[in-house]
């Protein structure tokens, strides 16, 4: 027998579990503490999106238990809608099956691989079978199952399956025993699940630890993110294969029928006009449609002008809620200044719509001689792992923040300092670079936009260190003309023995701005805190203020407790002061508080900055500072 | 109905094909330059592990054509076995399809993905078929086929398929049409091929690049590399799971019958300890093993000493080979030094055999100021993307190469200096972090072994730092002892009038070494090199000197030429000179050569290295080296 045939002999398809089981470590499964956090994110993450389909607000129990040497339990039950009993097994049981991946609309999970990535590498690593108990609301009982994968079939092998009663109405508990070791810490389950707290606020997240420590991420809004509606392909980004594909595959007769119900963004009347751009019929036959035909009507889909997909397949984590997500993160770290966070405009990449969110916080506690801290987020679930194989360390990167007034050698790299940068890319598809789903792909549309995002958040710190530059230099002038001048006043009046001239005209016209700054004192047990401010513009002002103290420590004010500030309505006169006081139970190590306004052109105020969320004031700052980089990026 | 019912319904299957055709990006299409490289290397690969498995000596051709906007024709040429007609189809029409998935032995496709992916991407980004044709040597003709692939079937759909006559005895040409975008440099199809022709010099690869270009990589080797054989599963490294899976699956009826066949180092004699290590019977059915046997087997497999995996299923590329690499990609750049390249001793992780070899090279006219290059190799395929991800860099930047001689910020990340490391895995499945195959994972057995490797060429390299050093202070002494002291013997013997003392005993005594240096002239259009060998010690010496010179240069020299260098056996008596010449045509810039020596320990020649790749002699320097660390790292 030749060569030839007898290597002929040994070419045979391969299971797709047995491929994953031979590479366990592409899902992910490449070490004993990973191994465990990915078996704890791929069930909650299952949880979340079940959840978030079924519009039911979240209440998840994460349970790890230590059943042996390098051996946990994990535990996710979730009071979601439930899985109907026929596909409990498929779910589970069975590689690349699922529901969302046909789908064109943000989900966490895509791919159909996850959970039953977790049942095989528990099979694999423990011989255990994966327990599930589920119910639905229809049904009078829940059903449990005990099953393992029959990995050359890529089939589920159910050991058992009987109805029980379950002390839940609806919902899904999984549990499956893995090889794994448990950390706290970086890396962690305990991470990843702050994390996810961080970005779902809807979700109510208790978490029990193998040593029994118990630890409850609570709900913080009630309302649930708008569900995500499923969409067409958008026709920017569709590659020729994939439209010849298409063409063939659809049920329309015509080609302008074609375009209009199976794409995004086309009427009839742009369907037309690609018909008319590309030199075919409109009543063409999709299904005959050559090569060169579809190439035409490829490059006249660049020709047409055409909407931006539309955006409720997306869910942004939103510029509110990812303000309040690094207040959470940071606890009492208090950082001087919270960038307004970029919400960009939804974009494509092949056919698929994505939105780019970042935020930035700068100075008060976090440590200055360290690598700014990333946070990275994918279709609201956090990213742990792989950081430098992600396109948002690389734009990170590529960003030269020294001219924004971060440390960073050569001007590239991830930069040091006082910093945390946060980015969240939402998507129908998310390009992440392996089925670990551990770290977004470079697709050149998704780097762009994180670096626009960036550099958005680039001018706003640069804006801030110059106007806090801008208040030191005031403080003088400040000074001179609150103290100086009104007794210069006096004295020349004495001597020319005029009377003393009016010098609020001449104050405001030096001044033109709204001071407020904050006096400390300790007395004993207690901080006594008086905020001052003065108005040295010659118009009545009225706005906002609210001080950023912690929460908690608060035992009198003048002012009112709204959410997660002391909050005060202010109303005053051109050239007067205002005091207000706060007495605070005595908090150690307190310096100093951060002050927003609400309702002021924020650049008139020297001593707060606009209140994170409230961003409706466009700054002429700003536009300045892009002005000079515009110039400077022209000069290169 | 109920929504976990509305849910159900989009529940499905998904195919393979499917799966990648939305995640491309996950095997490696994730940009126009990539995508092309990425076809290239997939179709090459796939041509040298038929020519290894049928032990033919490969011809390659590879050409790429511009047939449009972004659009390149990938020819791969080979001369190889050829395929059989009916598995043409599926071999490169059905993703998870190959022979080389279930053989525990190295080669460089594993997953039955690569080439199947490339027509993938063809057919997607462009529409167009992929061209094949294939002869075995047993048929009268070739078969031409157009195919492409039903990836809701994850099926091959040929659209044509006939006889043809072809110039070639046997072999397979593959034409497939993708979007790219070509490149030169770095991370190029070119430099894929330059370092593929480095690790694999028994191939002759042609390359003809778009606008004509044609580069032939020549064939240094008429000697394949030994064929790897294939073997059975290694017991260390097996998990549960897949011990009880292969206990079910297996023919054997008795345990211990089932141990030897199925595993690799298992003798009969072994297997009863392992049983009675057990408390399991020799002849009990392994269908019946329970989790808890399987358990006490596998503790049983940590207890008994096995011998190391039989390493014929591997195919490192070996010292010389690596040295002949490193000069064959430095070309002009000459480093003054090449480290002994490590061949570990083979190790496993999770039932797989691995070995891992490294390499080093120093100085000369690599840039000083720059990170250190790395090349990096798996199964003797170039990895040119995902450096940051891949274990290999992970452990490079691990290790303090500061000790050793090299920068480095914080005694971590990837040093700085003329360097380049060259660390090649090879096992019988590499750990990839995913199916684009581009970095190797973390797993910690590799890491270790890499990091071993390493540290060992970090120790020669502060070896020759220490030598060089020690070179420069005996340069004092030598012409102290050379000069002056047979003046001053001349000048005592006169002023006390005696006879001049004999020297050569005190001479030997003080210094011992032979002595190697060259004198460089330049004579119009000529340089003449005299090389001085001084032998200082009481013995006469015998040993082979090479002399590392810009080869094609050499006019007249009275040594021989031979492979890269030029070679002498010398022959000198105690306290005596010999002198050699070399006349090369004017070499601009020719500042020196690197000598080596061979049957001589080099610790006794100051002016010569070992002769790369001759390492018989253990040099007691490292000796002393790796004590001294050994004590710092004990304080640590």
């Amino acid at each position: 027998m030749g060569i030839a045939h007898e290597m002929a002999r040994k070419q045979r398809e391969i299971s797709v579990a047995e491929f994953f089981e031979k590479n366990r470590h592409i899902l992910g499964f490449d070490s004993l503490t990973k191994s465990l956090v990915v078996s704890v994110k791929e069930a909650v993450d299952n949880s979340l999106d079940a959840c978030e389909e079924a519009q039911m607000l979240p209440d998840i129990l994460v349970q790890i238990d230590n059943t042996g040497k390098d051996e946990y339990r994990v535990i996710v039950e979730d009071n979601g809608p439930g899985i109907v009993r026929k596909n409990v097994p498929y779910v589970f049981g069975k590689l690349l099956y699922g529901s969302r991946f046909h789908a064109l609309r943000q989900s966490r999970g895509q791919q159909g691989i996850g959970i039953s990535a977790v049942v095989l590498y528990g099979q694999l690593s423990t011989g255990k079978p994966a327990r599930i108990i589920s119910k639905i609301e229809e049904d009078e009982v829940a059903y449990e199952f005990l099953l393992t994968i029959n990995t050359k079939k890529n089939e589920p092998r159910v050991i058992k399956e009987e109805p029980i009663i379950w002390h839940k109405d609806h919902g899904t508990r999984v549990e499956i025993t893995v090889r794994g070791r448990y950390t706290r810490g970086k890396q962690s389950a305990y991470e990843y699940l702050q994390q996810t707290a961080i970005v779902n606020p809807q979700a109510q997240i208790t978490f029990i630890e193998p040593d029994g420590r118990k630890t409850v991420f609570k709900r913080v809004v009630d309302i649930l993110p708008p569900p995500t509606k499923e969409i067409k392909p958008h026709p920017h980004g569709i590659e020729l294969g994939e439209l010849v594909n298409m063409a063939r595959n659809t049920k329309a007769y015509r080609l302008t029928s074609f375009l209009t119900s199976e794409f995004s963004r086309i009427s009839p009347k742009i369907a037309e006009k690609i018909c008319k751009l590309a030199y075919l019929p409109a009543d063409m036959r999709p299904q005959d449609m050559t090569l060169s035909e579809a190439k035409r009507i490829l490059s006249a889909f660049e020709k047409v002008k055409l909407m931006a997909p539309p955006t409720d397949c997306l869910s942004p984590i939103g510029e509110t809620l990812i303000k309040k997500g690094l207040k959470n993160v940071l606890g009492s770290l208090k950082p001087g200044f919270y960038a307004q966070p970029i919400t960009r405009d939804p974009r494509v990449y092949s056919g698929n719509p994505f939105i780019v969110e970042a935020g930035i916080v700068y100075g008060g506690e976090l440590p200055k001689d360290q690598s700014v801290k990333i946070l990275r987020f994918a279709n609201r679930v956090p990213l742990l792992y792989q950081q430098g194989a992600d396109v948002i360390t690389k734009a990170i990167s590529s960003i030269d923040w020294r001219r924004y007034g971060l440390e960073q050698r050569g001007g590239e790299g991830i930069p040091v300092g006082p910093a945390i940068i946060l980015v969240h890319v939402a998507s129908t598809r998310i390009p992440f670079t392996s089925e670990a789903k551990e770290a977004i792909a470079d697709v050149p549309e998704i780097y762009e936009e994180i670096q626009l995002a960036l550099k958005s958040l680039g001018r706003q710190l640069k804006m801030y260190r110059v106007k806090k530059e801008r208040k030191k230099k005031l403080s003088e002038k400040f000074f001179l003309v609150n103290k100086i001048l009104p007794e210069i006043a006096r004295k020349s009046a004495e001597i020319v023995e005029k009377p003393v001239p009016k010098l609020e005209p001449v104050i405001t016209n030096i001044m033109n701005i709204i001071w407020i700054d904050e006096d400390v004192k300790k007395d004993n047990d207690k901080t006594i805190i008086t905020v001052r401010i003065a108005n040295f513009t010659d118009e009545n002002q009225k706005f906002m203020l609210y001080g950023d103290y912690p929460l908690g420590t608060v035992i009198e004010t003048d002012g009112t407790i709204e959410e997660d500030y002391v909050k005060w309505y202010v109303e005053i006169k051109p050239v007067s002061y205002q005091y207000h006081k706060i007495i605070l139970a005595n908090v150690d190590g307190y310096t100093e508080t951060n002050y927003y306004v609400d309702g002021i052109n924020p650049n008139k105020v020297i001593g707060a900055e606009p209140l994170p969320g409230d961003w409706r004031i466009k700054l002429d700052f700003v536009e300045e500072l892009e002005k000079e980089e515009e110039v400077s990026e022209d000069e290169q």
